[in-house]
């Protein structure tokens, strides 16, 4: 047996996954689980999409370049233009998911060492991504309170150093659903220039605003230009999570360049899923239409029927499909790890994301969790009554 | 425009990436030219694994497992038992290509800073994930005369030191085709284990054994278990480079953990490529019989018309579909620059990857290249010409 250490760089264990192994326990109990710890929504994929790659005729299942194929890149930046974001083509680099245009994006602005603000509670796995790539996380607190809105930009101003390479939001947030309204935009855009960093802008979720708020992307910020950088996907937009296609996308040549290096280092993203995102671009706006609608009726649903159980607080999510909520229990953590191992009502429980894991400030979120409201009216509605059921006989 | 440098890192340029611009002027000016840059066969993929993807009646394109695909590593861990690995499902995760493989291998044994030795010349993109990584290589050279067989083992050991934690090579290699004899893997397995470090083998090329050689795995060296990592991928040995779909695969429990935080942090690898590797497991030994026949011809092919070359030194690979060859000229990369930009013959050029990309010592291989035997017989005597006359004219 090696003695040396395998320490792993220390990488965290995902919050969403640490529970599976209580979860299978109680699936062979026989115990009915409703998911709501992953964001692997139940909306069908948009059916030209699975079927272009049906349909496919290829002989030899080629890499594609490796900034992703130039008929999929075209048909792309024509959909952000649509969205006056006034791209070309070399300013996007097809990446396998989102998470490689994050990998991307640390490696070509942030050397080992160097740091990065992101408002917290934020998406657990910048936390691993941070790790894999040698860059500290700095943590700024938002709260519940106030829906996770922006902290003051002085907090952010404090926290820069010259390591300081970036500040990082998620926009709708992973977990918050908090969406930037275009002051704080403003705000960051400011601060950004004045400190001569990036803003780097996770925007997979941006399709999902509500109530007739309008998403505010990066790539729409006049003079930003040379200090955005956007992250995106086809995961949440189309429902096809499995495809493993992003992008990383920014104006600023030096940055497009460093970060082809790391394209051409893995050669290319998946072939087969590029011609399944292409063809996902012709997606009718009534599919968008139709989910949305579902997305608010199920977040009506959720929040109305958190906000009913005593001793439960929970922000209003104006985007994505997760909230927060504190719970009356100590230790999120154990709370749902108990949910699992100990709890059931009428032969069912939930399955819940301890918030925990999604900061970076020991302590924080501890009596937090994330929900997903990624399945149907009706499992939400049960799902909040399990809660209530389930509060109850944790208390005693 | 921010004053902050991007420096990506330092992450080097492909070697084989950084002569396209010069093959585009190249073929708009009318130039027919012979690929022999990269690893991307003309070989068709098996039917039946695209097939698999064709026939798919999926309506959600879902996240799989992060470690793959349940029903697909069981397949695999049955195709690596037959080769007597020993292996069970836990054993391997499932990665987005060989890369990502080599990626989570490196973050798992390696801190930042730490050290891994290479022979050189060594597949260019190790320098890449290393310098992601932010991990050292320590390369050890090996030379043409021999065809790049192991150096000796205490030149190994002299590079040891208490930061290095992994020998890695690649076999058979990329980009010297050399295939390791029993002898040597045995030599290199007593001294991982002397120093207690890991023997990572990359075996993407493990069925291109050519001349009745046997192919020695990682996997199969007797008391290597906890030492061993092995990494692999179906880019080549189904001609679907496209899918984008490797594996990490060690029986140390430790490693693989680590692995799995990694593969977590990422969600999962493509499901579509899954799908078709699965598939590509049921290939017909028939197939591997006519695809290792063609290359042995192609080889044999490219091997006997370098040598007529005057001034032309050649390894002769015993794997893989590469060889390296050395010209009689200064500056490889000048010369494979020349070829695009200033010459052709009948209408026709060649294009090489300068092999300089493949060392990690500054200075070495600078007259040698290396070509992938990846076209058909006619084309690669066309090319050998090609080369021939491209010499000739570059002298003088």
């Amino acid at each position: 047996m090696p003695q040396i250490s395998v320490k792993g760089r220390q990488m965290p264990s995902s919050p969403v996954r640490k529970l599976v192994p209580y979860a299978e326990s109680a699936k062979k109990r026989g115990t009915n689980i409703y998911q709501l710890n992953i964001g692997q929504p139940d909306i069908k994929t948009p059916e030209q999409a699975i079927a272009a790659v049906r349909n496919n005729s290829m002989e030899i299942l080629e890499y594609s370049h490796s900034a992703g194929n130039e008929s999929y890149r075209k048909k792309l930046v024509a959909h952000y233009n649509k969205l006056d974001m006034n791209l070309d083509i070399d300013d996007v680099i097809v990446s396998t998911g989102g998470s490689e245009a994050l990998m991307f994006a640390m490696g070509s602005i942030c050397d080992q060492g160097d740091e990065v603000i992101i408002p917290e509670p934020f998406y657990a796995n910048y936390n691993g991504f941070a790790t894999a790539s040698g860059v500290a996380v700095k943590p700024i607190a938002t709260n519940i309170e106030n829906n996770f809105a922006l902290p003051d930009i002085e907090a952010f101003e404090n926290l820069i150093t010259d390591r300081t390479k970036a500040i990082l939001i998620c926009n709708p947030g992973n977990p918050t659903g908090y969406l930037y309204t275009q002051e704080e935009m403003d705000k960051l855009a400011a601060l950004v220039i004045k400190h001569d960093i990036f803003l780097v802008a996770d925007e997979v979720y941006r399709e999902f605003a509500y109530d007739g708020r309008v998403h505010h992307s990066v790539m729409n910020q006049a003079g930003l230009e040379n200090h955005a950088i956007m992250i995106d996907s086809v995961s949440k937009r189309y429902s096809m999570c499995g495809a493993r296609i992003g992008c990383m996308v920014s104006k600023n040549k030096e940055v497009v360049a460093a970060a082809m290096k790391f394209a051409q280092a893995r050669l290319s993203p998946p072939t087969f899923a590029q011609i399944a995102a292409e063809a996902a671009l012709d997606t009718p706006q009534s599919y968008f239409d139709e989910v949305i609608e579902e997305y608010i009726d199920r977040r009506d649903t959720l929040i109305s029927g958190l906000k009913n159980i005593e001793g439960v607080q929970v922000a209003n999510p104006g985007g994505a499909f997760y909230c927060v909520a504190q719970l009356p229990v100590e230790d999120a953590d154990h709370f749902a790890q108990w949910l699992l191992e100990s709890f059931e009502h009428e032969g069912e429980t939930i399955m819940v994301a301890p918030a925990a894991g999604f900061y970076s400030t020991p302590g924080s979120g501890k009596n937090q969790i994330r929900i997903a409201y990624v399945l149907e009216k009706k499992s939400l509605i049960k799902a909040v009554e399990i809660l209530e059921k389930a509060l109850e006989a944790y208390k005693s």
